[in-house]
């Protein structure tokens, strides 16, 4: 039962604060498991994950369930999936959907390329679907690819922020304890009602906790309580570790989670979390630019101003004709945004090199990836309406380029002759280019701006 | 110690679910407090408002305080006391600054224009703020313009996002029970760690809930109270319904509350925020064009296509020659959200009408306004370059409206004569402008986008 890398073909993992490669990190996490085992030496633990994901979101005022809500246009779950595959020690998944999901859900993990993951069917409440996804990972049938894991992570489908250091505490607790879970402070006091409607009494805050996910259990812990509990607790319990408790009398240890951990549960957390991700994708910007041109003296110039202007955002600047693979080291870094700068060549020759490769690639499966194709002009030399005649080009490019998740804006650059003023224009030109890389907005897409 | 409006020159208040006139709300509302009241007849209660801003907010891990977070460039509270001034009977609001802020949160008042706001000094927890802000309402000293009010509501400055009717619900229920709070569901279930950091007990979910803001309270009650409490109460106490509790035996009543109500508390609560704010103020949309000139058509077409682009968007037309008082009609129907017409007339004109309009008005104080400057034209008879030279003049003016709060974006809509491209154009052009409106982005501003 050795836990081992899925597969060298999974998806790459962006977020600037997540790796994307399972290598080293995998050793680290290994060892750590390895040390928290019943045996020492080299066996580590066998781990699965249950997600349960059979909600129907009435909670969020719309229609589609909260996990299956796109956010820049992938479904909610899709995200969680992925921050659960970079724990590459994690086995297998098994996620639980309601039958009349199961097909959208087949969709997701085809389109997404998600790995290890098997779809069992939800039950009418949440315990109930948990249940369905424990006794998948406990029967051993003949034809299953699933096999009992000594630990069970449970987490909700709809938390997609969380990094793999949460997953390897309570992972690690669970194995000591026999259940962990994640806690995070109050945000307002607890109070319970009187019968009729008035404060009965409030609970000191400090003493108490949230109860949040992930938790994890010995497998043989929790599919004990949950086949012991009764018809009340899978009807109305929503807390995995009290069942623990009640029905194995086994005291779960508690792990100070961070704030990334709340759940998706309004509307207004949609929005939170669209802005996250755009956040986390947009803390690395590529200058794309051609050595052999005498363009380098501007490229470095916008390259210097970008850096000054967004004091968090690692700038870096590649050349296109080296090799090939300059393109893969990009990816390895997790970049999503390319600023490709077009001086002498005519057009857009060095754009549209870059986007050939971005498009042979499959760097934008996960997040739609921004390309501002820079031209430099000097006004007073060339009226800027003459290169307006390239406008109909790239507004009909980027309509190709947006199906495969890339979205093209056009960025011209007054190239003044005077010092200061090209200074101010950079500027300017960085500050749009900012804009569009935040806000990822596909209904500007093809559109020439001008700085 | 009638409580009435305060004054005519208050701001305007937007949101498409939010009353922008004292009058007859304001009858509404008098009505319902004075039946609450202990004596019958026109007697309407006096209610104040207390609100604690003194926090330092370490989990937003933000260096400002978040109350004074900037949302679409405005500080947080402001749309916290804009929201309390839309209930025209409170009669006066008591804001609790610590002595570091004062200035900054005189500038605020003065700068958007709040009234019958006194600013207090904070203490070093949230109880001996409040209990600061309710001093000053019961000194009743000589100079003071602050009468002691029959009743007052605590409110928090991070929770900009609730309507007039809770409000009066809590005040009415305060006036009957002696206090009265606002709760909300559990998210996340509530256990109890002990000594060991293990699960000690889980609470019900169903028969606990969350206690939120606003509270209201007899003043004598809540006043009684805090006088009375302990050190330790006002160090390390965090509900005030528990303190009247303690000390006045006064059983809270508990009113339900709409998902509205909640706190600002992390950074994603910022980006939430700033969507719903977005969200809020692009529910119309008023599209202007001169009915003299042979533009209707064009003008109705794009109108038709707004409506059918954007289900959920109120779209209206308006001229802007008929009167000067067509301006003062918008507003009233809060609109934040222009698109000006040209067709005939050369350049900019109609814009140039609209944005002195806006510019001589206040509109523009809480929000942000966008105005879309629509030009249309034939390719296939005129190349869209030519147009182009209207592009510095754009890019200058809008420099300038930028100034004002007024977000001012060029479009170029392809009036092509045939039929079906035409149509697409349009919509085309509907994408984007609903695009510039959602986005409120001020680095596009000047930029002439091409449909």
């Amino acid at each position: 039962m050795e836990s081992g890398p899925r597969g060298g073909s999974r998806p790459a993992e962006p977020g600037p604060c997540l790796s994307s490669q399972c290598g080293a990190d995998q050793a680290a996490s290994a060892s750590v498991l390895s040390a928290a085992g019943a045996e020492p030496g080299s066996r580590t633990l066998a781990v699965a994950a249950v997600l349960p994901a059979g909600g129907c979101g009435e909670r969020m005022g719309v229609p589609t369930p909260k996990q299956f809500c796109p956010v820049l246009e992938r479904p909610l779950i899709s995200y969680t999936l992925q921050a659960l595959e970079r724990a590459c020690w994690i086995k297998d998944v098994v996620v639980v959907v309601t039958e009349e999901n199961m097909q959208a859900m087949e969709n997701i993990i085809q389109k997404y390329k998600h790995k290890s993951i098997s779809l069992v069917e939800a039950g009418v409440t949440r315990h109930r679907s948990i249940f369905n996804g424990l006794r998948a990972l406990a029967d051993n049938r003949l034809n299953s690819k699933l096999s009992k894991p000594e630990v069970v992570i449970i987490h909700d489908a709809v938390r997609p922020f969380f990094d793999e250091d949460i997953l390897l505490k309570v992972v690690t607790a669970a194995k000591e304890h026999g259940a962990a879970g994640a806690v995070r402070p109050l945000v307002s006091t607890v109070i319970s009602p009187s019968a009729d409607g008035c404060l009965d009494y409030s609970l000191e805050r400090a003493r108490h906790r949230a109860s949040e996910m992930p938790q994890a259990f010995l497998f043989d812990v929790i599919y004990e309580a949950y086949q012991q509990c009764s018809d009340y607790d899978l009807e109305f319990g929503t807390e995995c570790l009290q069942l623990a408790l009640k029905y194995c009398h086994i005291k779960a240890k508690l792990v100070e989670g961070s704030p990334d951990l709340w759940k998706v549960t309004y509307k207004r957390d949609l929005y939170a979390a669209e802005s996250i991700i755009k956040e986390r994708i947009s803390q690395e910007i590529c200058i794309v630019m051609d050595p052999k041109e005498n363009e380098e003296h501007i490229g470095h110039l916008l390259e210097e101003i970008l850096k000054t202007e967004l004091n968090h955002v690692q700038v870096t600047s590649q050349a296109l004709y080296n090799a090939g693979s300059d393109i893969q080291q990009i990816n390895l870094e997790q970049c999503y945004n390319f600023v490709c700068v077009n001086v002498k060549t005519p057009d857009f020759r060095e754009t549209q090199k870059l986007l050939s490769m971005l498009e042979e690639s499959n760097f934008s499966l996960l997040y739609p990836i921004v390309v501002v194709s820079a031209h430099f002009l000097d006004f007073k030399l060339v009226s800027p309406s003459q290169k307006m005649e390239s406008l109909m080009w790239i507004r009909e490019f980027a309509k190709e380029m947006r199906k495969k998740n890339i979205l093209l804006y056009g960025l011209l650059i007054n190239h003044s002759q005077d010092e200061q003023k090209l200074q101010e224009n950079l500027r300017q030109g960085a500050i749009i280019i900012t804009a569009l890389i935040k806000e990822r907005n596909s209904a500007l897409i093809g559109q020439l701006l001008v700085a």
